[in-house]
């Protein structure tokens, strides 16, 4: 289950490692972000609980194998490598940084080190959990800043890129600091808060908007938030407003949004539902919410889900996992991609943060004083260390991370860029790598390592 | 299971409509694109096939309802709701288009009609995976559109937005025209032909590159490619001309393509390569695809990840569900929405294709002479009438279907808007709602229905 998750040529370079005699070589990987993406000035990790999971539960069935032998691409692979598929687990280490963490271009987001059958294999899948929860809590805090104190709800499963991505978003966008989610199965599953009252077809299911609003009263009580745009809004908000207490209060998910919250806040007000709260939703984003706060349009929460689900100006976080040394029979070498466009820096690394920047160094260095280590052990030899931290606990470590942050880093608009140096020792092995493009094993005492990462 | 997968409020909705007597209503709500996306002018209709299972699979474990009774929101809620989560299963009807089949907005994709509480807590999970996959196949017969007879392959699992989203990304790209998947879990449970040789790592992780292309040969034989760019794109050429044949040809993932394409055709062919092919990826999309066709690039495949995947350019499709008709004890009432900016037209419809045109008319009018009904049934009272076409014959319906719409509708570049028609009847019905937006429940002799939708 869940190995068979992954790109083809992962299996194939699998089956090639087994053939060339590779099974004892440890390697460690590295995932980071290589850019950032347009508008985003830093990104909140997130994801880090699901690749544990899957970590921890991969293996494949006999029917995966037997469908893998049916492929042309292993009709020369050794049976060796099928024997392995059928006992595989994860033996190996994970550190990552904490989810919530918020982490920039170069800096390794999780390093395996394992066997390098099982480091290769587990990418496709660990890429694709990671990226996109990170880019959804990121974009959540994005949006939580712009509305400044006001509420914001998760609402996006139906946008988001099938029905697993809306359970990934919703916990995702709480750690990025919503309040909350529309996903019912995200809330069971990772304890968020969930909110929903009804939709369009509610109001429309009855033959008088008044009845099924005082029907919706009636199951909800003091949490109703009547949804008042499925005729006419204002004459919605009327009939709202006649029904008095108890209420949550309603909610606008069409037209003008500023103009019709301040008419709906004196109807609400007329009646003398001063506590009565306006929510607003529909194709909301960061700059839109930006725009109705800057109005001082009288909506205390926004729901958010298209834009947020799919993090709709910035839908591609460019998150790779790179090989960055391999050691056999206590031999290193350290490995780097040196293509043009895409290079990248050898040997396992850890990020210390500093009040105003970041340096990334080798592992092995001796930390540098004042800087705090992002990258904590989270798997050792396939076992958990302990438990991680839920999505709550994510959530209030974001926050906190964010805070500290510098403010011209967090601002949204021309943001300040924000420092990352890298080590002299990390610079040396790249020189070092960079003229040796593939050297042979060999002890470097230079870079022996203490503990990975 | 999956009944939970949905927005809390489709539950709250379904626990007032049990509240409210309304349990032997029969609902019908359509699911339909409202706006084209930028840069597309039209869809081609795929996830049928998942959103089948799901409504076969529907249920709720009693851990689930044990989790709905523990929020606020159902404080309130008739024990009788609880009641019939426990029991409840999808027993009602669906029409669909076929997989691959190009619609345009206000057309129905899907059409549901079941008891009231069942056709309303499908919505969310039915929108997100219908709609992904759609946008997905739609982008893939963009890109294979513009690869004019070279072959695409889809690669985007790590930037998909979840596992999920990879898995279905890769159906969905293959019914849009792709020749296949580098997902191997997608081509063991759809039949996708699979493609994947060998990453940046496998090259890293032998001492010599050359000795990394002859293992991958020994391995791979007739299927051969090396990935060419992880050192010197050039030189990596030569050591792969230099093993010879077999082989199937070499990849090109960084650099200028246009460029070293041509350089590597120079090697291959001077080796005496000339059947050897070279595959081109690296953040790829039609555009630059385009460019490269047009500029007679001697690329025979492209791998597309990315941009496919998550459709980087236009990343989300305005899918939406929403209740037309109610029936109880006989008599049909017909529902529509009248916000503004958000208008729904009410009553089953069918969608007649003609060879230039289609005609959207109420379901029940007699059918137009000549014009294709693109809405089918699928499942009748819970039961799947029969076996859905597999992706395979899903691809070939598409390519098909594709080519019989107007040349000028498929253009990539200023195409032809498509004409889509409304019928006398559905019109004057939207006519007649909108004067009576909240009618009562009354026999509607004119609109009586035969058959859903």
């Amino acid at each position: 289950m869940l190995g068979i998750l992954t790109d083809l040529y992962e299996l194939t370079m699998a089956a090639g490692y087994v053939q060339a005699g590779k099974t004892d070589e440890i390697a460690t990987f590295e995932l980071f972000i290589r850019h950032l993406p347009r508008r985003r000035n830093f990104v909140i990790a997130a994801g880090l609980q699901q690749a544990v999971e899957y970590l921890l539960e991969l293996s494949f069935t006999r029917e995966e194998i037997a469908y893998l032998r049916s492929l042309p691409q292993f009709a020369r692979a050794p049976e060796e490598f099928f024997e392995l598929l059928a006992r595989l687990r994860f033996t190996g280490d994970l550190w990552a940084v904490p989810e919530g963490t918020p982490v920039f271009p170069g800096e390794p987001v999780l390093t395996v080190r394992a066997p390098l059958v099982q480091a290769q294999i587990v990418e496709t899948y660990l890429l694709s959990t990671v990226a996109y929860q990170t880019m959804v809590a990121t974009k959540a805090a994005r949006i939580v800043q712009t509305a400044a104190g006001r509420a914001v709800v998760e609402f996006g499963t139906r946008r988001a890129h099938s029905p697993q991505a809306g359970v990934l978003a919703a916990r995702a966008a709480y750690i990025g600091g919503c309040i909350g989610t529309s996903n019912t199965l995200a809330g069971m599953k990772f304890g968020i808060p969930v909110y929903g009252t009804a939709a369009h077809s509610w109001v429309q299911s009855f033959a008088d908007e008044l009845e099924a609003f005082r029907e919706l009263q009636k199951l909800l009580g003091p949490a109703t938030i009547y949804l008042i745009d499925t005729y006419d809004t204002l004459e919605g908000a009327r009939k709202a407003a006649s029904l008095g207490r108890p209420l949550w209060g309603v909610r606008l998910d069409s037209g003008d949004l500023l103009a019709l919250s301040r008419q709906v806040r004196a109807i609400l007000d007329e009646a003398g539902l001063h506590e009565a709260r306006i929510m607003a939703s529909g194709d909301l984003n960061e700059y839109k919410i930006g725009e109705l706060v800057r109005a001082q349009a009288p909506i205390d929460a926004f729901g958010v889900g298209t834009e947020l689900a799919t993090s709709a100006d910035a839908p591609v976080l460019g998150a790779v996992y790179k090989l960055v040394e391999l050691e056999r029979a206590g031999q290193r070498r350290y490995t780097a991609k040196l293509s043009e466009d895409k290079a990248t820096l050898p040997g396992a690394k850890q990020v210390y943060r500093f009040a105003d920047h970041d340096l990334v160094a080798c592992a092995e260095e001796p930390p540098p004083p004042g800087g705090e280590p992002l990258l904590r052990p989270v798997i050792r030899a396939g076992r958990l260390l302990e438990a991680l931290p839920d999505a709550t606990s994510a959530r209030a470590y974001a926050a906190q991370a964010l805070v500290r942050l510098p403010e011209g880093v967090r601002k949204l608009e021309q943001p300040e860029p924000y420092r990352v140096e890298y080590s002299q020792a990390l610079l040396a092995l790249a020189e070092q790598v960079r003229r040796r493009p593939a050297p042979t094993l060999a002890r470097d005492p230079v870079h022996q390592k203490k503990e990975t990462p």
